[in-house]
C-alpha cells in the first residue's frame, strides 16, 4: 500500500503489465482441459501430481487430484498472456451463435462516449477493439430465458462438466477413500445424481441458480451460484478516493483468483472508476460485479440528493455494455423502512444503502431504484446482467442482527425477486453483515422463505465485533455455517474490514479463509467428492510426504515456507517427523511404524492385534528397538 | 525461531529476563482488582476507558469497560516483575489455613531429587525457596472434596467475583444497550441468575465444572472451566529435541497470557523438560497442564516399551510437586481400541496416544494407565492435580471423524470419570481433532451423555484438512461451533500446526483466533453481559472514535497498525472515514449525518422520519449540501 499513491500518477496503457507472480503455475500443477459436446467447451482444471508412497511390498501410485480452477489462462504457460490486449473471448462464438444479439455502432451510454472522447485518457484507457453487443429488439438474451424454454446452452453444459470434476473423481480414484464419506446435511435428492447439463438448466430455468455472463464479458468461464452446487466464493476489490491505481486492482483481480476466488466486484470509489473498471473485465475470467450507485454518485460529485433515474440508468448501461456480470442494486431500501434504523447500534453500514436512505429523506419519496424496478429488468435483459439484490439494511453489528429493518428489507428483495423473474432475469440476493451464531440458520431459513430460494449471497457474516484486523476470522467463522445452512456464494471479508483499504496481502488472506469456510461447507452438505482433497492430503501427510501435502493445500506457498522456518533442508522433506513434535514423539511415524511391523508379517494390522496378539507382541519388542526408531 | 538454537547454548539462570513486551500495560487499560470478602482476595480486571463523543448537544461519557484479564502482574506497573524470583504466592495464605497439608522436607520423586544434586544444572535452575507441599496423610485437598463438604473456598469466592464482572458491567452500565441482548442456547437456568459464590461450588461439587488449582502452585490466580461459565481457552507451548530454549518458553507463556490465555500445557519433548516447566510454573498467574507420559518416555530415551508404571509414577509425583495444575492422561487407550485404528485414514495422531498403543502391543497388555488409574487418582487428590482425560484416539483427519476408536475411547473416559469422582478428583475431557461441520455436535452430545458432563476440553475441531498453514482458521471455526454446543475449552490450534514448532508470533495468532472464537460461542449461549463489549466496540466505530475502537478490541496493536498504513496522521484518529471507503463513500458517516440533523431539529430520528416527513425534508435539501459534506 505503502507505493499506491505513485502508482496512481504513473499508470498508462504502456506501463500496464501483468503480475509476474500471478502467472506461475502452482507447484506440482498442470492446467488441463476437459472437452465438452463440442471443440470450443474446454473446461479448466488443475491438476496436482503427487509423489509415490513407498512401502514395505514396493512402490504405491498416488492418483493426481483435480481440483475446480479459477484462476483462468494466467496459471497455463502455453496461454500467451498481455492484459493490454485483454484475454481471448472463449464465449463469443456461442453468443453469436445463438443470433438474438447486435452489434452496436457505438456505445449506448453518454458517459461512455465522453470518456472515450476525452483525449486526457488516451493514455490510461484500454484499447479494446470488439464493438459492444445489446440484444436485439424485443429479444431476451439471459440464461434463464433460455433455461426456461428447455434450450440447454453451451455455458450450461460447460458448468456441468466443471462441478462434475470431483464427482467423476470420486467414482474413479476414490472408492477405497470414500467409503467413510460422511452424510452430508444440505444437498436435494438431485445432488446426489450426476451433474448433468439438464440439471443445470433446471436449476436456472427455476432461479434456484444463476450464471453470471453478461453477453459483453465474452471472456468469462461460465461457472454457477446456487446451493446445490460447490460453495462459491467472491472477492472485492476496488480503489478509493485515498487509494490505490489501475494497476494495483488488476493485480489484486488476477492475485483473487490465482488463489479461488470465484467472482470479483469491482467496488472502486475512486478515480478513473470506468478505466479502471474496463481494464478489469478484459482481463479477467471470472465474473465482475459492480454497485452502479458508486459511479452514479461520482458523477453528481458525492451529492446523493442529485442523483436521478437518468443518470443511474445511463450508468447502468455504460456498465452492461463493457460486461459487468452482475449488479448490486439496493432496491429494497425503501422509504418506510428507514426509521425502523433509527434505534440501531449502527444505522445503516452498506454504502449503496445509505446513499440511497439519504436520497429518500432528501426527496421524501420511495427509491427510484425501487419505482423504477421493471426499467431496470429491461436493461438487464438486453445484455444478460444478473441481480445482485444489495442488502442496503444489513446489521452493521451484533446488536443489530436480524432486526425489523432487516427483515423488512429481505422480504421486499423476495418481492423484486418474482418481478425480475418474470422477466427472466438472474436474481441472487445479498446478506448480512454482523450475526451472532446462534441467529445465522434464523437468517437462512427465512431468506429462502422470503426470496423463494433465489441464491443468497452473503458477506460473512461476522459473529462477534470485538477482532479489528481479524475479521477475516471473525467472519469465515459465521461464513462456514451460513455456507452449510444453504447460502450458495461467500462474499470474503480482509484482515483490514474495518480498518482500510485491503491490499495484495489482504486480499491473499480473504481468500484463503472463505476458501477454507466455501470448502467446510460442501464437506457439511455432502458434496460429492468434496473430501477427496481432505482425504489426499491427509493420506500424504500421514505418510510424510511433504511436499505433497503442501501441494495439495490451499495455500502450497506458505506451508512450505512454515515448515522450512525450522528444517530448511531439502532432505527434511522426506523426513519422517517435523519441528513440532522431533522424531520419537512423532504420532504418525509411531503408528506408520505399526503398520509396518504388520505388513512385514504378511498380515493385516488388524489381525495382527487381534489373532495370536500374545506371540506376535513378542516377536514386536524382539525386533522393538529397530523398528521403531529406524524405520 | 532463527535464533533458538543459539539460546538454547546460552540460557543460564543470570540471563533470564522478562519479555518486554509482555510488560507493557495494553493500551488506555488499566489494571484495577475487585476485593471480596477477605482483603487477599483481589480479583484483577482490565478497565479500558473510552472517549467521550461529541455531539451537537454537547459532550457524551462512554463508560469504562471492563474485561477478563488473565495476564496477571505482568501488566500492572506497580508490581515489581522478576522471572528470577517468580511471582507472588498468591494462594499461599488459603491453601494454609485449610491446614489439611504438610510441608515436605524434600521432594517425594527420585527423578527430582536426582535432577537438584545435579552440579551441571545449577546454572539454568530456577532457585525456589519454598518448599514442596502435600495433603497431610489420608486428606484429600481438591476443590472437589471441599465442593461436595459444602466449603465454599477462597478460590470459589475468587471465581465468582472473576465470572460476574461482565455480568455487573451489564447491570450498571449497559442497560440501554443490551435491551436487543439475543437470547442465547447454551445457559442453563442457574446462570441466568448471578454467578453466586454457592453456584460455583455446586457446579464443581457435582462435577460440571473444575478448578485447576494445584497446591503446589499457589502463584496461579483461581479461575474455572465448565460450559455454565465463560468459555476458556488454552494455549499450547513447549521445546522440543529440534528446537526452543527455556528464555523462549517463558516468553510464550507470558505471551500467551497478555493476549488471552486462560490456562497453558507445557508439552516440552526436548531438553531439560523438568527445568523449562519450573521456569514456567513460577512465572505463570494462569493453571498450567503437562503430558506427564512425555517426560517419562525422555527417560526411558524415547523407547515406548520400557515404559513402566513405576517411571511414570514418579514422573506425576515430580510434576505434583512442581505445581502442574492438570494431567492429560491417556488412560481411554485401552488394548482391544487399537485394531480399530487399522482402516483409519491417519491411524493415532496423539503423541500420548501412540505412545501407549507402542506400549500395550509390545505388551499384549492393557495399559497401565488404565490398569493403575486409581492409584493415579490417590496421587491426583495429594495435590489437588486435575484430571485432562486424554484423547489419544482422536481423529487426526476428515475422514476418521467420529469413528468406532474414538467413540469406544470416548465412553472409556466416562468410565475413568466416574471412578475419578469416586476420589472427588476433578476430571475434564479432551476431544477432537478434525472433523466436518456437521458431525460437531453429535460429538458434543456424545460426551455430555457418556462423560456425565464433565466438562469438554477440544482441540479445534479442524473442520477441513486441506489448509495447512492456516489450521487456526480452519479449527477457529469448529472451536466457535463446539464452544456454542457446550464445551468449556478451547485448545488453540496455531498456523504452524503440522508444519512446525510455533513461535511468539504463532502463539499470538492462535490465542487471538480463539478468543474470537470463544467469545462467539459466550455470546451465541447468551452469557450475561458477553455482548457488552461488542456493543461497546460498535459504538466506538460508529462514532468514529479510531482509538476506543482499536483499544476495546482483541488485539489493540494489529488493529492500529492496519489503519495506519494508509492513514498514519494522528489527525486521521479524529476522522469521520477511513482509507476503505473515503470520505464520500462512508455508510456511517451518512446515518451520522441523518441522525445529527434529527437532533438539530429538537426531534428524535423516528420522529423526523414518520412525522412531517415531507416538511422535513425540504429543509434537508436546502440545508443538505452543508450537513453531508461538513459536519
Amino acid at each position: 500500500m505503502k507505493t499506491t499513491i505513485s502508482k496512481l500518477e504513473k499508470f498508462t496503457n504502456d506501463s500496464a503489465q501483468v503480475d509476474a507472480a500471478a502467472i506461475q503455475p502452482l507447484p506440482n500443477s498442470r492446467k488441463i482441459y476437459l472437452q465438452g459436446s463440442r471443440s470450443d467447451i474446454r473446461v479448466p482444471m488443475r491438476e496436482i501430481s503427487q509423489s509415490d508412497t513407498a512401502t514395505s511390498q514396493g512402490v504405491e501410485k498416488n492418483p493426481p487430484i483435480y481440483v475446480y480452477d479459477t484462476s483462468g489462462p494466467y496459471t497455463d504457460p502455453a496461454a500467451s498472456i498481455d492484459i493490454r490486449q485483454g484475454l481471448p473471448p472463449v464465449r463469443e462464438q456461442w453468443i453469436d451463435e445463438r443470433a438474438d444479439t447486435e452489434i452496436l455502432s457505438g456505445f449506448s451510454s453518454s458517459y461512455s462516449r465522453e470518456r472515450l472522447s476525452d483525449p486526457k485518457l488516451m493514455d490510461m484507457r484500454f484499447h479494446l477493439k470488439r464493438p459492444a453487443r445489446r440484444a436485439k429488439s424485443g429479444a431476451n438474451v439471459t440464461q434463464m430465458h433460455y433455461a426456461r424454454r428447455g434450450i440447454i446452452t453451451p455455458e450450461m453444459e460447460f458448468i456441468a462438466i466443471r462441478e462434475n470434476q470431483r464427482r467423476e473423481q470420486a467414482d474413479l480414484n476414490g472408492e477405497g477413500l470414500l467409503t467413510r464419506q460422511h452424510p452430508g446435511q444440505g444437498f436435494g435428492a438431485a445432488i446426489q445424481q450426476w451433474i448433468t447439463p439438464e440439471f443445470v438448466r433446471a436449476e436456472v430455468a427455476c432461479g434456484r441458480a444463476i450464471i453470471p455472463a453478461n453477453i459483453n464479458h465474452p471472456e468469462a468461464e461460465p461457472m454457477i451460484i446456487g446451493r446445490n452446487f460447490l460453495v462459491k466464493i467472491n472477492a472485492n476489490i476496488g480503489n478509493s478516493a485515498l487509494g490505490s491505481s489501475i494497476q494495483d486492482e488488476v493485480e489484486k483481480m488476477t492475485w483473487a483468483i490465482r488463489w479461488g476466488g470465484d467472482t470479483v466486484m469491482d467496488l472502486s470509489t475512486g478515480k478513473n472508476i470506468h478505466e479502471t473498471r474496463e481494464w478489469i473485465i478484459r482481463n479477467s475470467p471470472v465474473p465482475i460485479g459492480t454497485v452502479p450507485i458508486y459511479q452514479a454518485l461520482e458523477k453528481v460529485d458525492g451529492r446523493a440528493e442529485e442523483l436521478t433515474w437518468e443518470i443511474f440508468r445511463d450508468t447502468l448501461i455504460e456498465q452492461a455494455e463493457q460486461g459487468v456480470d452482475y449488479f448490486t442494486i439496493h432496491a429494497g431500501v425503501r422509504l418506510p423502512f428507514i426509521p425502523m434504523t433509527a434505534k440501531r447500534m449502527t444505522g445503516i453500514v452498506s454504502r449503496g444503502g445509505s446513499i440511497m436512505a439519504k436520497w429518500c429523506l432528501a426527496h421524501h419519496q420511495e427509491s427510484f431504484l425501487y419505482t423504477h424496478f421493471e426499467d431496470i429488468c429491461e436493461i438487464m435483459k438486453a445484455y444478460d446482467v444478473s441481480f445482485s439484490l444489495g442488502d442496503g439494511l444489513r446489521p452493521g453489528s451484533i446488536y443489530d442482527a436480524n432486526d425489523e429493518a432487516q427483515l423488512a428489507e429481505l422480504k421486499t428483495l423476495g418481492e423484486l425477486t418474482e418481478i425480475a423473474w418474470k422477466h427472466d432475469v438472474q436474481v441472487m440476493i445479498e446478506g448480512p453483515g454482523h450475526v451472532p451464531m446462534q441467529l445465522i440458520k434464523e437468517n437462512m431459513d427465512l431468506q429462502l422463505k422470503y426470496c423463494h430460494e433465489a441464491p443468497f449471497y452473503t458477506l460473512g457474516p461476522l459473529t462477534t465485533d470485538i477482532a479489528p484486523g481479524y475479521d477475516h476470522i471473525t467472519s469465515a467463522i459465521g461464513a462456514a455455517m451460513i455456507g452449510w445452512y444453504g447460502t450458495a456464494m461467500l462474499c470474503y471479508v480482509t484482515p483490514k474490514e474495518h480498518l482500510g483499504l485491503p491490499d495484495k496481502d489482504d486480499v491473499k488472506d480473504g481468500i484463503i479463509a472463505y476458501k477454507i469456510a466455501a470448502h467446510a461447507a460442501d464437506l457439511a452438505k455432502g458434496h460429492p467428492g468434496a473430501q477427496i482433497r481432505d482425504n489426499a492430503l491427509s493420506k500424504a501427510r500421514f505418510e510424510f510426504r511433504w511436499n505433497d501435502q503442501f501441494n495439495l493445500g490451499l495455500d502450497p506457498d506458505k506451508a512450505r515456507e512454515f515448515h522450512d522456518e525450522t528444517l530448511p533442508q531439502e532432505g527434511a522433506k522426506l523426513a519422517h517427523f517435523c519441528s513440532m513434535c522431533g522424531p520419537n514423539f512423532c504420532s504418525m511415524k509411531i503408528t506408520q511404524d505399526v503398520r509396518d511391523y504388520a505388513a512385514q508379517q504378511g498380515i493385516s494390522e488388524a489381525e495382527a492385534l487381534q489373532d495370536g496378539m500374545a506371540q506376535k507382541s513378542s516377536e514386536f519388542v524382539d525386533k522393538g528397538g529397530e523398528l521403531y526408531s529406524k524405520l
